[in-house]
């Protein structure tokens, strides 16, 4: 008999993880496997290999100090290298020693949301958000997560507005809310948070005296026009800096989720002390951190290719993005990312959520989630295309699905056409303009 | 402001973690640094570098699949490797599937705590016992740990006895008895534990209907005339396997801490669920893993490397005995791990405890843990020698100290030098004989 503290962990597995695993165990290829599944469900950048394998392969061999304990919060080399980037990337002074290396973003999260929450304390959450924020923040800490529901006719963009009125919101209804978190740039969205906007939700989280979680793993991942503003940055958080605490890693940026590393950073003395303690129970490996420091050593070679990649993505999205218009099929604006936000509103199946948004009322809402789980499984199952229904990041409306792009332009060229074929064969309906060109009923 | 259930884990850093990077921080050195730190108080071998970094080195360099998320709980190629490994150490049969991967040996112990018990259930200790238990079994979970006191009398041996007085007394007074947990072979004394002892705890544990955490993190590192006897061996567990689970890493036997990877096995699937789940925020980095699936997989190097290092831990330990014999220093016999359980309880300063083991009244066990703790404050301020007091271990009796041996035959001499001139000049008292070669006042 397990405790009920895991309870709360093993009661259903992130539906992103299962997905990932089911997609990756039968992999499309054009020749030996042509049925097989296409994963834009992970958002995982495949387009830099070439650029970051040989620089890991030309690494020197661990050393002797290599193989000893080191401090259980990150090597002071791997923190140094951590603060200079992200001072530059932040535009605001960080110290080495106001950071925590960990395993993973989530493992950031995770320590994050335990330094500041007991069990049953509440986190906002502007929503859609980041799916795995419920585990990550809540699974071990306890807290619960109050969404912040942005609006669909914005293409949810961020508001201050709305992360207001849900704390308001929460508060009445008697929660103990001690953060808000959100992730900047946006995962699934992709928005670049405007200056304006961040310097509102600073003003806000400051209003209600809470705490705010900056997750801004996609920092370097900004493609449009706009340019990335940390959450730290002085120009938008003069009077908040010791309640602001970033999230990082190297999974996003240097496209290298496999080795698990993120950082915490933290100007309060007591959070640090709190996620040192915490950074005890899930360190990174010295091998692997010494990876990183090894990258980041050079810092030209870094500044080049956090360029291309940026280049890269650009390009990526701009691919996508001209498929998908090609197709008909919308999407939210994006400058940054590895997916795109795309409306498959229009093609719900079944009655009650068709031909247009769902209405405000809870029962053709539910229709509407019911019918995004129907067309997500029929993508998967007859199509085989893995991307992740909007219900999976808590969208406040239904049909809206991320699909990441990253992979390489023939994958998802492939991908869109399945998508376009499914969902304009048959049973179009709504907003399907003339312009597409149908194509067969092949998978 | 931080969280409640986060002040329990920052209330006091592991006082094993303190002194490790203050005697790191100036480390001896006879030409540079004679009067630096002599750091016998961290449980590392660095014996074997000679042996393990060429494989390092000469292991092949990350791929793009390196690079890719995998599985969170372990990648299959590294659990099917340790599952291999560890039904030979263990003698039964163990699979890949049933083994999580996590950071270190330490995340091990977290999840499995965390998977058992809710905060204020307790787990039963043999005493004295690896000091971070505490925060490993506790700090996460909000398991409290309640001691099993062992006798000084027969060298703290373990006793399936003690365990059940232990378990009754805490029933007694209300616990909720989730767990025994123990070391195994232990940690700080140094004892391979008889098959005859292990199957009189399973009984004790099984009758009591509490889950089994055995430890075995020095499996490999057996050195004696007795060999290991796993938790799991079917001739001392044939009822209480599903209710067994171990715990085990590559810090001791691969002296490969700085890589902070362990294992969980169990066979109950409602464990396996949670320790995946709990994984998942304490992954080890796929390079790290690829690395241990990389040694493993030459089983014939790991057969000769682990004799190699059984051959060079007895000859460690065989130095340090003699050495503590010619210098009149007893300590509890030893048949594995890196250690030897230091008795200077003869040689205690100040009143209340000198001249013989404490009493077992209350005031004078505190006098007793007082005066260790000023002889071990002497030892590391005057002498430079960083070895760990027995309360450091939940001792049950004042006057132990654990030395970490497996640091070279020079510093040992060293260190018992220093430690021998310190307890033998000035203040000697008690047992210290004739036969001790008394040197001057140096560090
Ligand atoms: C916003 C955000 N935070 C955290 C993570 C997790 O990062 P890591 O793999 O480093 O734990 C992700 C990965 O998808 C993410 O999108
Ligand atoms: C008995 C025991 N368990 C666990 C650990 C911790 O192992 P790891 O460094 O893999 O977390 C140690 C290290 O000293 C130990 O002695």
């Amino acid at each position: 008999m397990t405790s009920r503290q895991v309870a709360r962990l093993t009661a259903d597995t992130p539906a992103i993880a299962d997905a990932h695993f089911r997609a990756e165990a039968e992999p499309f290829d054009p020749d030996a496997r042509p049925d097989g599944y296409l994963n834009l469900g992970t958002a995982e950048n495949r387009l830099l290999w070439d650029l970051v394998g040989p620089r890991l392969a030309a690494l020197p061999a661990p050393t002797e100090r290599t193989s000893r304990y080191a401090p259980l919060h990150g090597t002071p080399e791997l923190r140094e290298r951590v603060a200079a980037l992200l001072t530059g990337t932040c535009r605001a002074p960080l110290a080495a020693d106001e950071f925590v290396v960990i395993s993973g973003a989530t493992g950031a999260l995770d320590a994050i949301a335990t330094a500041l929450c007991d069990p049953g304390e509440a986190i906002v959450v502007p929503a859609p958000y980041y799916g795995a924020f419920d585990t990550d923040l809540g699974g071990r800490s306890g807290a619960r997560l109050v969404p912040a529901p942005l609006a669909a006719a914005d293409g949810f963009r961020l508001s201050a507005e709305a992360v207001d009125r849900a704390l308001v919101g929460a508060r009445r209804a008697g929660a103990v809310v001690r953060a808000v978190a959100f992730s900047s740039p946006s995962n699934p969205v992709g928005e670049v948070h405007p200056p304006g906007v961040l310097a509102d939700l600073l003003d806000v989280v400051r209003a209600h005296d809470v705490d705010l979680i900056a997750d801004e793993i996609y920092a370097h991942a900004v493609f449009g026009d706009r340019p990335f503003t940390s959450a730290l940055d002085p120009s938008v958080n003069r009077h908040w800096a010791e309640r602001t605490h970033l999230v990082w890693g190297f999974a996003k940026d240097f496209a290298l989720p496999g080795l698990k590393t993120g950082v915490l950073h933290t100007r309060s003395r007591e959070v640090l002390a709190a996620a040192r303690a915490l950074a005890y129970f899930a360190p990174v490996s010295t091998a692997t951190q010494e990876v990183f420091t090894g990258l980041l050593d050079d810092q030209g070679w870094v500044a080049g290719f956090l360029a291309e990649g940026r280049r890269r993505l650009a390009e990526s999205h701009r691919h996508v993005a001209d498929l998908l218009d090609e197709h008909g099929l919308p999407r939210a604006p994006a400058g940054a990312g590895f997916s795109v936000w795309l409306d498959l509103g229009a093609w719900l199946p079944g009655p009650g959520a068709a031909g247009g948004p769902a209405s405000a009322n809870g029962r053709s809402l539910a229709d509407g989630f019911a019918a995004e789980e129907r067309l997500w499984r029929e993508l998967l199952d007859v199509r085989r295309v893995s991307i992740l229904p909007g219900a999976a990041f808590h969208s406040p409306a239904p049909g809206w699905f991320r699909l990441c792009h990253t992979v390489g332009a023939p994958l998802v060229t492939e991908a869109v056409r399945r998508i376009a074929a499914h969902v304009h064969t048959g049973r179009t309906r709504g907003r399907a303009d003339g312009s597409v060109h149908v194509k067969g009923d092949r998978p």
